[in-house]
């Protein structure tokens, strides 16, 4: 790693991605100095995050270059991309001759279907941590994790805590330190309800019932993925 | 407002944008129940935000309906947008309907253009900051301030809390809590650099730095359009 040399990264955007486990990593590491931050997909056809917003890729995976950081976001679009065979390929090249990959949100349940969490401390958003376990990962619950290469932040917006110790390591932490204060990143969340522990008991319940039938739908791919390791 | 009947929003994305700017919002709001929200731009065509992501409106300025909340985000592009007549006729037409208006970082410039800051408490990013003065508002040292139906958040990544504020407006308090769990938003800064007041010296001198010429354009065109109004 070190701070010299040019950096070249990128980060996937896929059909039904969480776009902010994309855009608020991004926000941090396009703003590192001496480097190329890549907006990858299958191809360089638009997708849609799961709300709608279209995000277009400008390299398709076939094309990318070899990266020192690859970001991996989720959103329920990962229930496809955890048997996406082309998709698991790219992400186990890459991570070969990569200095990071760094995961956000579900992404890390992509990163454990191409077998990078085995035997690795990881996190992901708090309603799917239960299946880190199904590869072979260490579940930490924290908000972000580092074991080696590999760095995972838990849900959507810890992908912002992820991203600038990410900057840190890369680039040293007065860099990073101005990435933070050109996004003016000194939060004041109005409610104490960003994680199972904190919020409030019917809030969790009414997101535990919401997220239901989407997290049974995952935890069979899961576990399908997890036995083709 | 109040909680009931559907909810029409939307947020305009431009050239040179800061992507985070919508995205976080985006990100919030689309979230809530019994909502649409509409990404709009001058036309449909993508633009590219000041980093590179390619953003693709769905709905042109002119065929967008009537909103009940208008984004206003900024970024580098804002200054072009504050000398852009239609774009401010947009806001000023919209606004005149909207039972909300949210500028987020250098959005409330924008809207200062367009005249909606006039004897109104407002804020933005920190580096703007005493340009607000120039549009007639009362400048707020602090991350959302709300007068009337303007909600102003400050730099970038203030957007999130401003946008859960706006929710539990919009929708009531245990709706906001539900989206800030699903976020994971409970944020753990790596440093305490997010502010001029708390960012160490150095890392503040480096980034006014970075700053300094796209601010002195910046203040020539402010006062421009305050002229005009």
């Amino acid at each position: 790693m070190g701070e010299n040399g040019h950096l070249t990264m990128g980060g996937l955007v896929f059909p039904r991605i969480d776009q902010a486990d994309f855009t608020g990593p991004f926000e941090v590491l396009a703003q590192l100095p001496d480097a190329t931050f890549h907006v990858i997909g299958k191809t360089t056809a638009p997708v849609e995050d799961s709300r709608g917003l279209v995000l277009t890729p400008k390299v398709a995976m076939a094309d990318a270059p070899q990266l020192d950081l690859l970001l991996v976001p989720g959103g329920p679009g990962v229930n496809e991309l955890m048997e996406d065979a082309e998709v698991l390929a790219f992400i186990r090249k890459q991570a070969g001759g990569a200095k990071l990959v760094f995961s956000v949100c579900t992404g890390a349940l992509v990163c454990g279907a191409a077998g990078l969490l085995k035997g690795r401390r990881a996190t992901t958003h708090w309603a799917s941590f239960h299946m880190l376990e199904f590869f072979g990962a260490v579940p930490v619950n924290a908000r972000v994790v580092t074991d080696g290469n590999l760095v995972c932040a838990a849900g959507v917006m810890s992908g912002i805590d992820g991203a600038l110790a990410v900057a840190a390591k890369l680039r040293g932490e007065f860099v990073a330190q101005g990435i933070q204060l050109e996004m003016q990143y000194a939060p004041e969340p109005p409610f104490r309800s960003g994680t199972p522990e904190t919020a409030p008991a019917e809030v969790l319940k009414s997101q535990r019932d919401l997220l239901a039938a989407l997290l049974e739908r995952r935890l069979q791919i899961v576990k399908r993925a997890a036995a083709r390791l």
